[in-house]
């Protein structure tokens, strides 16, 4: 049923070397539309690598808040040549199409948390993992992330996310797009039940507000990366309880928030 | 009224330089999230860096295809602090809520434009421009992006977009989000009425479909980028007639589409 297709594909270009223009072939990232459907209805279309679908789709019901267990999912059948993915749900988790991607205000104080979406502040949960890391880990984590990531190194293109324990990397999936990486791995713990409490996330990209919501959904306390957070993910993850380490490069790093869970060991 | 938020912020860290942890203070990227209300409606939510806002939310109702001139504005009012757009449109410009976003599927025989949503098949025109520009320019215009992006240098975490002409670099747009640095640069051109003919742009994130797609929205025949492009943005590009330049590092350089522009002097 999983139809597959690559994260590549070629291109015929032209380069120049700083001589003369050569024509070649080239290894491109492949993009692809994904309209999702639920119970015959169009919920959203994303634009995605068209790798791990099924984990992608699962990743994104829970995401947005429409699922909590797999088996809510009652059928999930792909068409990819056509780009689409067609859900029946067991039953409706609060589905509330109004309220889906409708702007959260919090209240007037002005100490509210950051959301700015309705499904966010139902599915972004305060984490309260005990779990803690070395620094030395984090560099070692960071470290098996790239040299995981062939398709980047050959198309240039993709962004890599991995599930972590605190002295291995789990599984390792790649999309053009940051939040579908995630999702993809979201997708694979749910349908695998692996719990979040012991694990993190090593991630090639930079910390959006979107990307720290998605850890804070999929439950794991420490995110790593090898890039910069923007500043409404850190407000993001100072309130819901989560490590943000970034510009994780050679042997230096910087922690960002909740630094307790980071031993200088 | 255009209440204008820095671009950066600052926040307390934790840094491992390589053999200690020091507390000192960073310089951040700034996201909010910015609700566009028409007519006293949602119609949207983005999240973006809160500078050059007017910009931003002219350009992306062009993008959307909700307007075609600025003039069609009637009010654009800021409240920043809560992070809305209001917006009065005089006339709504074949404002079809139903269709915004809604997932567009060619005819049957394969062999129609690999548009994904109705809008953008109503918005991305093919760019029929006769501009021509050479290697040496390609590698000039792209340094000058670079030497303009001072916030990113300090964060890390913005993206920049340039209107250029063949020899000049005429502004820069900064912001974490790829679509909305090339919206803002969209709304100045149309709040200036500036020609797109005789312009391009240079990019320094990934030329993904919605890159390639805001390009011929606008209307540039040319996008040159530092980063790598995507298959689904390169056959875009082909079919509407824009040249991408990739991976323009140094000396080097890729053509992807439409070589018949860059010239080899």
């Amino acid at each position: 049923m999983e139809h597959e297709p690559s994260s590549t594909t070629t291109w015929r270009i032209h380069r120049y070397n700083g001589a003369e223009m050569l024509e070649q072939e080239d290894v491109i990232a492949a993009e692809a539309p994904l309209t999702i459907k639920i119970d015959g209805e169009e919920f959203a279309t994303l634009v995605c690598t068209p790798t791990d679908v099924i984990d992608l789709v699962t990743g994104f019901l829970a995401a947005e808040g429409l699922i909590r267990f797999v088996d809510q999912i009652e059928t999930l059948t792909l068409e990819m040549d056509r780009g689409f993915a067609h859900v029946k749900l067991r039953h409706l988790h609060q589905l509330n199409h109004a309220m889906v991607s409708k702007r959260f205000i919090g209240s007037c104080c002005g100490k509210s948390r950051q959301f700015y979406f309705h499904n966010d502040a139902q599915t972004a949960k305060t984490v309260r993992t005990s779990l803690q890391i070395s620094i030395h880990q984090c560099f070692q984590l960071m470290r098996e992330l790239q040299e995981q990531s062939d398709d980047f190194k050959a198309t240039g293109g993709l962004h890599n996310a991995a599930l972590c324990t605190a002295d291995k990397l789990l599984l390792s999936r790649a999309d053009i797009g940051r939040h579908n990486a995630l999702d993809k791995i979201y997708g694979h713990m749910l349908r695998h039940r692996l719990p979040a409490r012991d694990k993190l996330i090593a991630f090639s990209g930079r910390v959006s507000s979107e990307v720290a919501l998605k850890a804070a959904k999929i439950g794991v306390g420490i995110l790593l990366s090898k890039s910069a957070p923007t500043d409404l993910a850190l407000r993001l993850a100072d309130d819901l309880g989560i490590t943000v380490v970034g510009f994780i490069r050679k042997d230096q790093l910087t922690v960002y928030t909740h630094p307790e869970r980071i031993l200088e060991v």
